[in-house]
């Protein structure tokens, strides 16, 4: 047997995974996005908190990542043809030789030109689901952002259109020889976890973690 | 007080860490990377797994990445500008306004000339450095890789010289009139947990869990 060809054969068969609906579970798990922008003549890539709509108004749907405007990489990006990553680690796996170690992940690549977004209702309605995306029901009890605000914000926006995503999970896939010497062979599954809330010093006395911030706690606990 | 003015302070002052122990630690925290090259005329961004050499062959240690020689962008990256980010999600911050909502994170941005590393000796030891990355101790336990494996496997090293890091640690920084209006601020720790090793279903009867791959769970535990 050919590693090379098996390798091959795993990777189309096994981890190409062209499943929207896992694509948009995927997206909703993790919690930073690896945005790759080109600046000058080589690529920058930075980590970003981000949010998808589903039914956004790009092809596809869209994905919003926000910084400040005061970020030059993200202003140039708007117009720009930009990648944007979404990698979550979910085990390590000991393969009986170094070529078959191996790890367990979900990982979106998203390809697509950004755009800078300028209406007033969809700026305001990305930055509300980036923060409900960290913790889910928190942008509604939030005062509303003010003008300052809003103008030291830019958002930018990625069509969902061409998208691709791979997947690995399981144990190891080994040599049939490797197995039969008794070289021990599994993996380790990886979690995340998002603990209890910690109050900052400054809350005034008397008030307690609100239900969207201990709910999403415990959403949490059950995701990635 | 201008949001803007202050978002550029805490980038200057708090967020931009000159250490190389810290970015030592945060490499060696970290599973996964994410590496940026340009295919055709933008950026493509893909997660892979790495190692570190501190005092590897290149201007200020070495970062070495793997991949299938079948994998073209992996090939086309020799020579080429590269920047490989790593970055570890520690908290989600809760702040008062959608505008002070963040992340608690520890970034390294490594922008360099990736070289494709022919060297024999340097290929197995970039190799088993990649492999104790995730198990320490368990390339040692491992029987050599074929001539196969090797000629199946490129290597991709980049230098560290050229790297910055950013961290953000503890809870929200509001404004006074959002603190004395009651709105509750705080942050949800995120940890990463390495579980119990899981067994492959063909493990031979009686080959128990090694030393290093229990350690590797334990030491999991503790990280990031």
């Amino acid at each position: 047997m050919e590693p090379t060809d098996r390798t091959r054969v795993n990777r189309g068969r096994n981890r190409a995974v062209a499943d929207r609906a896992a694509l948009l579970a995927l997206l909703d798990d993790a919690y930073i996005a690896h945005l790759g922008v080109t600046v000058g003549e080589h690529p920058v890539v930075l980590p970003t908190a981000y949010a998808v709509d589903p039914d956004g108004p790009d092809h596809g749907g869209t994905l919003y990542v926000h910084g400040s405007v005061a970020a030059g990489w993200l202003r140039k990006s708007g117009g720009a043809t930009v990648c944007v990553t979404v990698t979550e680690l979910d085990g390590l796996v000991a393969g009986r030789s170094s070529f078959h170690h191996s790890m367990n992940y979900r990982s979106a690549v998203v390809i697509g030109e950004a755009r800078l977004v300028d209406d007033p209702d969809e700026r305001l309605r990305a930055l509300d689901l980036i923060v409900d995306h960290m913790i889910p029901g928190r942008a509604a009890t939030l005062r509303p952002s003010t003008r300052k605000e809003l103008a030291a914000t830019a958002v930018l926006a990625v069509p969902l259109h061409e998208a691709s995503m791979k997947a690995r999970a399981g144990g190891p896939v080994d040599e049939p020889d490797d197995v039969a010497a008794g070289t021990w062979g599994g993996h380790l599954p990886v979690t995340r976890v998002v603990g209890a809330p910690v109050p900052a010093d400054d809350n005034l006395p008397g008030v307690g973690v609100p239900d969207d911030v201990a709910a999403g706690s415990v959403r949490g606990r059950s995701r990635g």
